[in-house]
């Protein structure tokens, strides 16, 4: 088998077999095809796709590049959540005890964030004492015992991917669907999924800018996990704004226990519950999604959802008070209110604005080595569709420094106000099974 | 500027400018832009195409890549020939001394053969004592007296074209339009060509097999030619059939003779004469092609061609001889008839295996680094439309072996025979200006 007949086969439009794509990701994990052969394929790729089964053989090559987590001893059907990110997007610190308080088991593994989104690890630290550092067996007694565990990303997972992702970073060939739903659905499978509920963001906070796209990507990767033997759905829910009020570490975990008491903002709650229906649902849980909703919906009102993250909390040594008492979690030293320059609607809130004002404030990372600052971030007073006064205050930023100007100019310019009646945008677009 | 964004560019269509190609070209020569960047971009541009502009900017950069030949010092317009290649293409032997009795000026320099086309330099070192290592001065002042001189490929020529063949070849985006007819056109202009007369071969022993094909990539060139100031035309000439009788070095040379002694098969005088009156006329030595037409049969039946011939081997160490008794050639040892197995018409002659077969005999090299036998190769007794009856000779392998079984299936594998009467093909198709 010779590459340079692989990527002409591609080229001319043809379907590639299963021993052929496992031949270019063992040849390209190991380094005996070069670069530049992988990224004329991928070129190949972006302009003639791949077909469904070529897009499962594609994802399993990549899983098979590296190690598996073995979850099998993990009781019960293990349902694995992933968005395709967005900004202020704490939906799995209040998703993961939300569903593990029904029994759900959630085995997580987490990464941390880059540039303007926020990573789940990075959120989690912010509660003192909180750490993700454990070895495999005690993740795996942990899930047992409490039905969840979060854990920092470990092993040598999908190496083809992780490759692979690095030079369609610099070869123009990220924005290919099948190479990016492999890409997901790789990770989601090398870390041991039995099942997987996908939230795919659309709007102009997304990766995919629009519908249409949202949806295909959607589709892509739910036929892969089912072809593989995953129970896969997919949610299309907006990212024209970021979701709920606060963007920022300390600040997402508040806003996530507000929700699992039953208060916070009306889309994290929705997100939430939608997401978590589906999980309860395809673990089994409930025998409806109907069903697994108002089952998460009593779990909030008894206190469980609340009691079960006490529970994950103490067991990865972190401090269960601040569950009861937010206030204890890390806090800005200054308050500083931005102000709306003019009256009317709210019509935008562009999301890499916002966090890139988070960013800037200290609360993201601008290179893998940046340290981040737990406490600080942002809370948005107006969302849209939501009417402002000129001299209302739109955004109160939590911050460490006084000097912010840069960063209110940035929130400033996320804002767009309309002098017409604007309405709230959808949260879930969709669902695709 | 950013190669990452050039490819994105051309991915989605757009036309790149000069500036963009310079950058990509002299990045890429020296090793800036890394290889798979630019096999990225040449399967974009394999997809999406380049415009004339782009493909004369290219061609440019490739030129300005490397070393130029000036021929500033040779008086007169400086008309190159250039053949896509063929099996039993000897026209550059004949075509050279027959234009320059005209005093038409040929600085030519040339290649050796690889796998089954040979090279005009292996053909010309046939000629006992020949020899193409001329110091520069030397060759312009042989062509400024004789008005012909044919050198080795000297100096560093287009190395951005030879980098990124080599890159094409590896990764499935050799068969581009584009990139072909700039890596041609590159390496003419660098060589000093003032104008171009081009012989581009279609059908089965062609690069291109589709006349449409060929058609398209001659317009590329004459485009790209005349866009950068050198007055370029097209031929296009038929390759599904050898050219002439003759495969094999020596063998070529002496129906190289015959042709300007008036004699050897008509395809070859057909495509000599084409080609010459085209070569005559944009060297201003006629008014019209047709005009030149007639001065070259006159140079063929005074003999003068055949004179400059000999001042052109003598000029160049080698035995002018040879010309009045091609007997003095090097001859092989064993005289071999293939003969037919069935009776009918020749209806196709494979070039490629008739190419191979001449490889196999010793006439051409498997690798770089083949010796070659001037002596051997073979005659067709038989052309495409010539009746046959079984046992007559088809072909006579010229060997120095007496195991020649595989090379005699060869030749037979690459003849067929039919019962139906067989139209001779036609030999020139079209001419683009």
């Amino acid at each position: 088998m010779r590459m340079v007949d692989i990527i002409e086969k591609k080229r001319d439009g043809l379907e590639l077999t299963k021993e052929e794509i496992q031949f270019v990701i063992e040849g390209y994990t190991n380094g005996d095809i070069p670069e530049y052969q992988m990224s004329a394929l991928a070129m190949a790729i972006f302009f003639k796709d791949m077909s469904t089964a070529e897009r499962a053989e594609l994802t399993m090559s990549m899983v098979k590049s590296g190690d598996q987590i073995d979850l099998s001893a993990v009781e019960g059907i293990k349902v694995d959540k992933h968005s395709t990110g967005g900004v202020g997007d704490k939906t799995t610190i209040a998703l993961a005890p939300l569903v593990a308080a029904l029994g759900v088991p959630v085995a997580k593994m987490s990464g941390r964030g880059l540039g303007h989104t926020g990573g789940t690890i990075d959120k989690l630290e912010a509660i003192p004492g909180f750490s993700v550092e454990i070895e495999t067996d005690k993740f795996i007694e942990l899930v047992n015992k409490n039905k969840l565990a979060v854990v920092g990303q470990t092993g040598n997972l999908t190496p083809a991917d992780k490759k692979l992702y690095g030079l369609r970073d610099v070869t123009a060939t990220v924005n290919s669907i099948p190479l990016i739903a492999s890409s997901i659905m790789s990770k989601k499978i090398a870390s041991g999924a039995d099942a997987i509920v996908l939230d795919v963001k659309t709007g102009s906070g997304a990766f995919m800018k629009e519908l249409d796209q949202s949806k295909e990507l959607a589709k892509a990767m739910v036929e892969i996990g089912n072809s593989l033997g995953r129970n896969t759905m997919a949610i299309i829910s907006d990212m024209n704004q970021p979701l709920g009020l606060t963007v920022g570490n300390a600040l997402e975990v508040k806003e996530a226990i507000d929700m699992l008491r039953g208060e916070g903002p009306e889309d994290l709650r929705e997100l939430c519950l939608t997401l978590g229906s589906q999980m309860v649902y395809l673990a089994n849980q409930a025998s409806s999604v109907q069903e697994a909703r108002q089952k998460l919906e009593e779990v909030i009102s008894s206190g469980k959802a609340l009691e079960t993250l006490k529970t994950f909390i103490e067991a990865q040594n972190g401090d269960p008070s601040i569950v009861d008492d937010p206030e204890k979690l890390p806090k800005a030293k200054h308050l500083i209110e931005v102000k709306a320059k003019e009256s009317g609607s709210v019509s935008a809130i562009v999301a890499d604005k916002i966090g890139t004002a988070a960013m800037l404030l200290g609360a993201g990372r601008a290179t893998k080595e940046s340290e981040i600052d737990l406490a600080v971030g942002l809370v948005l007073n107006k969302k849209i569709g939501d009417k402002v006064e000129a001299g209302d205050s739109i955004v109160t930023l939590h911050s460490n420094n006084e000097d912010v100007q840069n960063v209110i100019d940035m929130v400033l310019n996320a804002y767009s106000i309309t002098s017409e009646n604007v309405e709230k945008p959808t949260l879930i677009y969709d669902e695709i099974h």
